[in-house]
């Protein structure tokens, strides 16, 4: 962490302390920490200074800065262990995947206050408007095979359904596979990209894009019907670096589940929030369409559709209709 | 094709060409058409000139040369529309995806005379002499699940198998999933690495190993044991050149016959090539190690298992023993 970061996640746990203590307990001089305080304010934090409750953080920007979400996040298992922040990228799946190949280590999250080139699923486009949302990919690199890798979607789905519970009040529904709805319109989409043999993941890209501020009218007419954002669905603008920290502590608390051999456990939270289950459905694979009933997940994360001639079927992926 | 392709190309369509028929056939003149031949002389071809018979193609050296390739495969549907030859790469798979990367089109061929980092299943390192063998990666853009990049895999094996028979009169034997074997000895290895969505493949890197005229002596005394080359089998040097044609025309003919959803024939083949078919097996998968018979394919390419257990279980990939 950086001085600055170290003074901020001071101010985090102490409502008003010295300019003496911190630059005692930072080792650094109280000139370099008045020096600081100024380099934070002109950051957007507003921090208040007076005789005798020393340094107050009274107010933190909606901005995402990596040193401030590390000192939020605390100590983790594996992600979030390095987190990158950049102003904007073509799509943090790209830079994610670059830093796969260059043999970074799993666990770095990479945030972008906007994606010239957002991407979800099949190369589809990803509206990511700067400082409006959450746009961020995570570098995993698990042992797992390749038809397990939808556990990692399911876990990912949980995980961020939950988080935005707690921070919203809100609990947005799962749609199979990779969809957090609210109300009937999509608020976070997944994508998950992997680099494979073909018994044996080599890496997996987890993209994650959550519609935070956007006002409705900052929705393209076209994805007004389909599309929403966690601010219309809770009446307020939420602050993002804390919705970006509880999303990173669930996330790395379910990969750990993952990891510990778990799935079934992930997998009946995510049966309670998915809407899927239970419905008459139909399934676009490619150009074949597969109707049925979504009955559960199998234990790699698969969805188990009861077509219509009574065939179980093992569905990995494809774009899923709820029949009315 | 270069000029000096097309002379080839004709070269070897006519036993005896004039310099004036060559120069009128490619719109050159006679003067360009010596230069081609020295030049086509310089790369080690024995040409022949007399003043009755014209020019004459007496023998090629055994060099892989893009334009030689291109003329002796003449038109293809896919696998050979593009080949391109290094003197010496780290890996030709991490050469084919770069271009994946770089959107090349599916099809593209990468030979090297030689790999520095050749690389086998699960990172093993794969032997690559200059000169001595096949190393070559093909770029393959298929609609295909990732489960279904194993067919892929059973292609490749079934097709480089017929053209070693062709070429050598020596039939390999197919070992699961990926070895070609001859008298217990590996003598061709393929690695499928895949880029994909969960339901999506985005491109496949097929590599292939063909051991051809290492000479006993040529392995390092631990592969010794385990691996053999056709030169041994079929005691005699091969041409590398015309051996290279014959598997990428099959290649070709096997990936049409996969798009066009006629893997049951393909599995017919390769089951009877196969000698993992039919034999108790122990098969490591990670670290869990499953036994049982090999019964034979399934739609996806998987091999079907038999557990001691009787169960059938689905098997992707993995190290496989036959018992003895």
């Amino acid at each position: 962490m950086s001085p600055a970061a170290q003074i901020l996640a001071t101010l985090r746990q102490q409502d008003g302390v010295s300019g003496a203590d911190l630059a005692l307990r930072l080792g650094m001089s109280r000139a370099a920490v008045w020096a600081h305080i100024e380099e934070l304010r002109g950051a957007g934090f507003e921090i208040e200074a007076s005789p005798h409750r020393g340094y107050r953080l009274v107010t933190s920007p909606d901005r995402l800065l990596a040193d401030d979400l590390l000192a939020r996040l605390g100590p983790v298992q594996v992600i979030g262990r390095d987190i990158r922040v950049f102003q904007e990228t073509n799509s943090t799946n790209d830079v994610v995947e670059k830093l796969a190949r260059d043999g970074v280590a799993e666990g770095v999250v990479v945030f972008a206050e906007a994606q010239s080139k957002g991407r979800g699923r099949l190369g589809r486009q990803w509206l990511s408007p700067a400082g409006k949302g959450l746009w961020f990919s995570i570098l995993l690199r698990p042992d797992l095979r390749p038809q397990e890798a939808t556990r990692l979607t399911v876990a990912t789905a949980t995980a961020i359904a939950r988080a935005i519970q707690q921070q919203t009040g809100v609990a947005p529904d799962i749609k199979w596979p990779n969809d957090l709805m609210i109300a009937g319109k999509k608020v976070c989409g997944i994508l998950t990209e992997l680099s494979a043999e073909l018994d044996h993941v080599k890496y997996i890209v987890l993209g994650v894009g959550v519609d935070v501020n956007l006002a409705s009218g900052e929705f393209p007419s076209d994805l007004r019907r389909i599309a929403t954002s966690l601010r219309i669905a809770a009446g307020r603008v939420l602050p993002r670096p804390e919705l970006a920290v509880a999303i990173l502590q669930e996330l790395d608390r379910e990969y750990a589940r993952i990891l510990r051999g778990q799935f079934a456990d992930v997998a009946d939270e995510w049966e309670q929030r998915c809407t899927t289950i239970g419905q008459l459905v139909s399934i676009r694979l490619g150009d074949r369409v597969l109707r049925g009933r979504a009955e559960a997940l199998d234990e790699s994360g698969a969805l188990l559709l009861r077509t219509e001639h009574g065939r179980l079927e093992r569905i990995i992926g494809g774009d899923v209709t709820v029949e009315k």
